[in-house]
């Protein structure tokens, strides 16, 4: 192998740079070429790529989001773009791609290696939604974002009679909220895997208001509900004051923790591994601390990863 | 002068438990004993209050929030009320107080003043809105805690074909908007000061979008609009993808900034030296780098401060 | 079982204070009364202590150190001290105790355990040097804050021709020094456990500086090293500047990070459920993301913990 | 005017990259071309420069160091190194320079105006220590990053006997230890302006000890001593356990806080509108919330800046 591409695809994350730069090193170290696709797969469509050096990720490994860009394609869902992909591919001599992102960019990563690119998929979302991964790149780094933010409102929540709810991510899973929800010390935590019940909310925030206890912290995520919507409807249903964040896209960046770095330097490495050991059309994971593969056939055709329900235990037990 | 009383009232801020520790180490250096009312005028009327040594201050200068906490008190708009605070503050033997918040707590020191009490106030609001000082106190914090949430999501925003919004607080002053908007290269900022042409800033950004600018970023003090509509209708207008972050209390936390906790040792320390001075009724203040003492009278009947034409110069040459 | 105690002990990180809020609402959850002993097993000789209640663990998960303060005890090694220890606790009607702490805490944890008294300890060491538990509590807290040192750092590195040598802590451990290289792009990480050659460090400090890579980045485990000595050296060898930056007690400290809250939030619960379950003389451990228990026993005999070959590996491939 | 040049010197600080795109986008805005000198002076004298567009200073607002790096350049100090200087300057067509950085990059300023080049000094240094501005580049972002470091420390601390000694930048200049000092809480700042007496110290601590306060911290500025000597020298004559940090160029980097960010943008805007007016040999400052010019001859023959009574005031009354 001489020379393999290295892609950033779907929403970006915190850690999506260390991961380029350990393809990067990895590879040079071991004598290939690396080729950056830019702008995910929309690069292999529309032909843009750089070569990259070892200089090329110098002080990439503390910046958020990926300097490769991200893009949605949807040329890449149709067999016709899917073919232009492999063409530009063959046409620049790759005989190996790493692809990081998230549940749509290994679903492309799949059918590239069903066409025969050998390909090699690193799970990216801050969702934590991509299953056989106990964690995906970004998803320690949004969690404490999350934290940051929420800890900066609990310095002066004390100070007033209200009950300030929480949007964070997470449209299909509730990973963030939950886990957030215990970090922070959240009351409630409203995700879409769980149907909740807002007058059996509305009850315990009135007890806890008669016990003395007069703020309190919901977390949303946004597959659950609109936390605008919840607040209003506490508002109209008890009268209670209440108070919105939306976090949004501040969760997806940041300078990378720690965990996000190392984990991108073991994805990115093995990655690379996995390729020069004819390895393809397969994902890296972390489970149980380890490092495995698995087929990207499985991965996608799994339903989302099950709640932790240490979690939830937690969160009852602390919080309430 | 032998014992004065502290208390923090209305919206709390970074850089009160600073100003109370300031008030309290300078008062026990003089020999004098200090009162904290607890929950701002709610504690006068409830007759909640403690003595604040040495010790009960120490490791709160790195605290948001405040720990003798704030609360409303509509007792303390009426003579009724306002009679109880000073029968409290006459039965504890309190000759001074400070009352360190923001538009209506300074209304209540005027009052107090004016009843007898010899009373000096201390800005503290992170809309920036009190006149007769370049700062209140939380302000430099708050604009802090804009600058990494916008940050990050910067990292983001250059993958993606977006225009963010965000909604920070304000409600009369679009200070920390204008402010946070050169601070962190936004293209726009609406305030409440300034009527904005919805239509028009659609225009520039479909113009940034056909010079291959596709994100955008457009800061929202909450007393101009709100962010989601903002957000809806330049969806509805132009098409355009638009992200929503509503940044809420979180500006309002976090650890003080060295600049908060330097201006809050100055105003402490003066406020505890005018009271011994004899003065009363007055606000400090900082004007030009130098502290000074206006009448809580010509503050009160001020109009709000007027915007700073630098800001708006810099975030036109600067981000469009 | 109606009452424990739980202590904290050993030199103090980041999140003991949640690891002490999960075991206080954990017991209370289930009845159980909990008794915070200060000062860790000073309190137990000194009998200092408190009743915890709900409130009084308030706002401590996102507070570093611990509000149970952390002392030194030679007394807890002599059996006359454990004899006063025991007395005390059966004075006060414990009934089980967890002891929260490194190497030297566990000992005395296991010295109670044989004289009767039903112990359960928590691993909390930043240096991450406890066997039978993956990581310890304020391990990932520590990192977190060398990672953001040292970038800082590096926004300035570049500009300069300069080696920057960096002090962790780690007397018998490098784990902070050696994932801190990785996470952080470090050249060299000088550990306890590998000999290193400062000639053959110099002699590639040589040739970095030939092929134009004219700054380099040295991280040292105190136990490997005075990183001031190492810098002198460089200089007297080489004749190159090197510059010094020490972390000392600034990694001990800070707001926990959501993994080191997460943890103590799970180690502080198994805790108290274990002594319910009528264990004792054993610790909670994370091995392979799995929630444990190991003896006491085994957990004090056992050299500490292998140096992981693939942070190793990784440092020579991404950083060189 | 249609072409000026814009480069960084000295030691680098945070604030400089905001600076240089200030310059950058009001000199465009203004129909003038910008050409960025790299590696300060070094860049006249290799002639090593580039166009810089609107887009190159996209993202560089929130970046600590400067991108267009600094070095040292003692041929800018021979009449014959600035002959050189003076004829890149020419060859490339600049009309108008703009030099950001302390002492020594503004004496390079004055002898290229003196041969002709129309020149404006922007003050960075983090030092605080250049005269007629009240605040200069990366101070107001050094003295958080030191805040922050001494919080994680002061987390710590309660729980131990022991005396922290941190170590400060500042050669000459003892503002941010001193000032370091009052924002943090420490009991002690030595400064090189102010002699010291050591045993005096040791006496304090060994009274605060007696009272009960067993650890204390004393910030100390490199001009003033050597922290690891002082906290040598303080183990040695009462026997106190001592602790270092030493902060080195952590001080340095960081992303610039919004102070920093406004300063630097009003610092560069008005850097060119000065060439415009046909200025040269001046320095920008900010004199009590004013932008003004002086004479960089006047800047230089100055002695350094007095130190801020107020703050010793505060010192001595906040911290003992």
């Amino acid at each position: 192998m001489r020379r393999i591409a290295v892609l950033t695809s779907g929403g970006d994350c915190s850690g999506m740079n260390p991961a380029i730069r350990a393809v990067v090193r990895t590879a040079l170290a071991k004598g290939i070429d690396v080729v950056g696709i830019q702008r995910g797969y929309r690069g292999l469509i529309d032909r843009q790529y750089e070569m990259l050096h070892h200089q090329s990720v110098s002080n990439t490994l503390q910046r958020g989001g990926t300097f490769l860009q991200s893009a949605r394609c949807k040329e890449m869902m149709s067999p016709a773009g899917q073919a232009i992909a492999v063409e530009t591919l063959e046409g620049i001599g790759i005989e190996g791609l790493v692809v990081i992102g998230g549940d749509g960019s290994l679903r492309g990563a799949k059918a590239l290696h069903e066409r025969g690119i050998k390909t090699i998929g690193i799970p990216a979302s801050i969702d934590n939604d991509i299953p056989f991964t106990d964690m995906s790149l970004g998803v320690d780094t949004a969690l404490n974002n999350i934290c940051y933010a929420v800890d900066c409102l609990k310095d002066t929540a004390s100070s007033h009679d209200r009950t300030f709810v929480v949007e964070t991510m997470g449209r299909g899973s509730g990973y963030l909220a939950l886990t957030a929800a215990v970090a922070c010390g959240a009351e409630f935590a409203l995700i879409p895997e769980v149907e909740f019940d807002l007058d059996a909310i509305c009850e315990i925030l009135r007890r806890r208001f008669k016990d003395g206890r007069n703020n309190s912290l919901i977390l949303v995520a946004e597959g659950a509900a609109s936390a605008k919507e919840i607040a209003d409807q506490i508002k109209d249903r008890i009268h209670f004051e209440t108070r919105l964040m939306v976090l949004g896209h501040y969760q997806r960046g940041g300078s990378p923790t720690a965990f996000d770095r190392l984990l991108a330097c073991r994805f990115g490495m093995t990655a690379v591994e996995a390729l020069l050991a004819g390895e393809s059309g397969k994902m890296i994971g972390l489970t149980k601390s380890e490092i495995q593969l698995t087929e990207l056939d499985k991965v996608i055709s799994e339903k989302t990863r099950p709640i932790d329900q240490m979690l939830v235990k937690l969160g009852e037990i602390m919080d309430r």
